[in-house]
């Protein structure tokens, strides 16, 4: 499958539909059923020990699955997560940026099912391991 | 088993380690293996549609969490989050605070299991629901 | 809401619709959104260490989930698990039931969310908890 | 790392400490933080609707993420599931075996994290996805 929207068009729709958060996140590669998002590291995600945060970690996860699911089907902007699990497994390194590397496994009508690898910007360990399960909206 | 940390000075040690965020968040009871914390939803937390977005309930649960064991072990803050699943049920509403109540199953050595229900100030249905381990670093 | 089947309907359908299983589970007590099954625990389902497995919990807690999703909306047969997840907190002692006690927290039209404990039968100790999500076919 | 245990060895090892079940599963492949495991799908596996049941799926990701754990760290037999989350995404297909694939992506002293993707034999679509959390007892 094609995607239907490539990075430019996802960072743009970010910046109009989450103008709180967007400048910290930017979709850096979009491919079939997969996308990288970066989380741009500032002190606000920071956590008592100088690692990321781990709901700075989710947020990431969450954007980079979203933004997946957005590349594939359009903007369907009110798609919702409607269960996520994540394991934190590695410290990220202090003052270097997260990748979110999402992966959709299902792509159905009504659910869509796929996991993010998040790890630092260059690095190949894993740091965190997602699986997200996010519902599409009937009323397009 | 009785808390060692009440809910003042768990909220004196979050604003001690968490400047950028402790604003958002005021726990508000502690209890034996339980406490709830209060995330005072402001625009920075919303989403497409109006609700609260799925990071920002991700990070009540785990502050609850993290009020929950500090409140029963003292203030180690270098405890961490190795896991979290989470299930978003229903739309908060608008502008109205969210409560995450956490209660611990089990307090271990090294592990702490527990589960976290979320719902609007006041209301009786559950938004959320969260079930998240947290590992005790040894070196206390 | 008040259950559209009792324990005796349940176990009757779960005789029919799974005989490989059903000779190991019984459900016990039925009341609004909650159902309480019990597992007879044999030699097939323990693992060493002498406990019980970790798959024949899983059983149980999927069992106990589908019961109380039966009991509400009636003898759905292909209702099935979307997503699970389980806690493995204690070891359940050896040659004593199990009670898996399932309570929903969303019965939605298409999704049931709800989570299971399991404890030693008579036992207070949470020995395992999890979420579980079922899809509720559309062609009822 | 290499493996310090081989297929072989760990399909004996498994009929030792497991007789009742080992005879459903086969390790067939073992790599570097990797192993194959096939669910040799019999009657006992089904449910209503033809396909393998839930629960069998569950106890061949939890059997497979046990083997690739036991081939990097040899035959710790009370190595013990803490945390499971599993997605069904698709509908096996009947009499046909199935194969899970499992991956560590963190190998630790005290756990083991990784994840397995459920296949049909033969067949590329992922059925099932599942992350596992397994403790690794000091005692040895």
């Amino acid at each position: 499958m094609t995607p239907v929207m490539d990075a430019a068009s996802l960072n743009s729709l970010m910046a109009e539909i989450f103008p709180q958060v967007a400048a910290d996140f930017r979709v850096e590669r979009v491919a079939s059923m997969e996308a990288d998002v970066r989380l741009l590291v500032g002190d606000a995600h920071l956590r008592p020990g100088g690692t990321v945060s781990g709901p700075s970690m989710f947020a990431l996860a969450d954007l980079a699955m979203y933004a997946v699911l957005l590349a594939m089907i359009g903007p369907v902007a009110l798609a919702v997560t409607t269960n996520a699990s994540i394991d934190f497994m590695r410290k990220p390194e202090a003052g270097r940026d997260l990748i979110g590397r999402a992966r959709l496994h299902k792509l159905g009508k009504v659910l869509a099912v796929g996991d993010v690898l998040i790890t630092n910007d260059g690095a190949e360990a894993v740091l965190a391991r997602s699986s997200m399960t996010y519902a599409i909206p009937p009323e397009r």
